[in-house]
């Protein structure tokens, strides 16, 4: 369930939905959580096992166009997932970033890595170093998805 | 100057140092700024005329090794930078990102980018799309680096 209408969001100066934006338009992925401010996505990616992505409920370019409380907000749901990717999937790395060069709609990518990863040590939007399948930390990490995605739904539940 | 010691950080589970840790012995780039738990660097970098890291003064790997306010410390260091590149350089979009795959020592890339520069709309590790200099974006904002530096050290002299 993806929460929309935030009429009463304390600093809403950015719009609530865009058209033809589609993290405005669709989940952006299996919601795992929403609340007022963001919604929590597992991002369906053999890859990279347990890839989630943090997204703004409204449509906001950049973290600045947030207030300061909500700012700490958004990113407490990040180092959430990120400690819950840690405890459950050990990743030999996390990769946080907030890009939004295509899609200009505040998300977060929170990404678990694995020395043997297709790219690593490169970002996953380098060209692939490898191309034979997952790696064999990927691959235990997939694993453990299942139980990833309900630590972080039970984690998720408990938020305020 | 960049400062190493802090024996008397509140929650310095972390290592202060580690060796062959290129964050730990060396600046980084250009330092603008230093604090207990921070630097702000600048990045030399014709493409990203403004590329700043905010880089943590401790051996860090991961977010989510430091306390929270500690996070939200070195957030909020983000977010200036943020601020001002936007105010100063007028880019068409920020990128913000921790990766750390290379050197896992916590540091923060904000990035500003244009639509006609090298990568954009890609990742800047993806591969370029235009190699024919740099782009009327980034070479207009390369005109107001020294601005932008100027603004940068004003605002985070500002700070407690």
């Amino acid at each position: 369930m993806i929460v929309t209408s935030q009429a009463s969001a304390p600093n809403a100066d950015a719009p609530q939905a865009a058209q033809d934006c589609i993290l405005c338009e669709t989940p952006g992925g299996e919601v795992l959580w929403a609340g007022e401010l963001a919604r929590v996505v597992l991002v369906d990616e053999a890859a990279y096992p347990g890839f989630t992505r943090v997204i703004c409920q409204r449509h906001a370019k950049e973290m600045t166009d947030l207030s300061a409380p909500d700012r700490t907000e958004l990113m407490n749901l990040v180092w959430l997932v990120e400690s819950v990717q840690r405890a459950v999937l050990s990743p030999d790395k996390v990769n946080v970033a907030a890009l939004g060069n295509m899609v200009p709609h505040l998300h977060w990518h929170v990404i678990p890595r694995w020395r043997d990863d297709a790219c690593f040590p490169d970002a996953i939007w380098a060209p692939a170093r490898r191309k034979d399948g997952v790696g064999e930390g990927a691959e235990r990490a997939g694993t453990r998805l299942a139980a990833y995605v309900e630590a972080l739904r039970t984690r998720l539940s408990q938020l305020a």
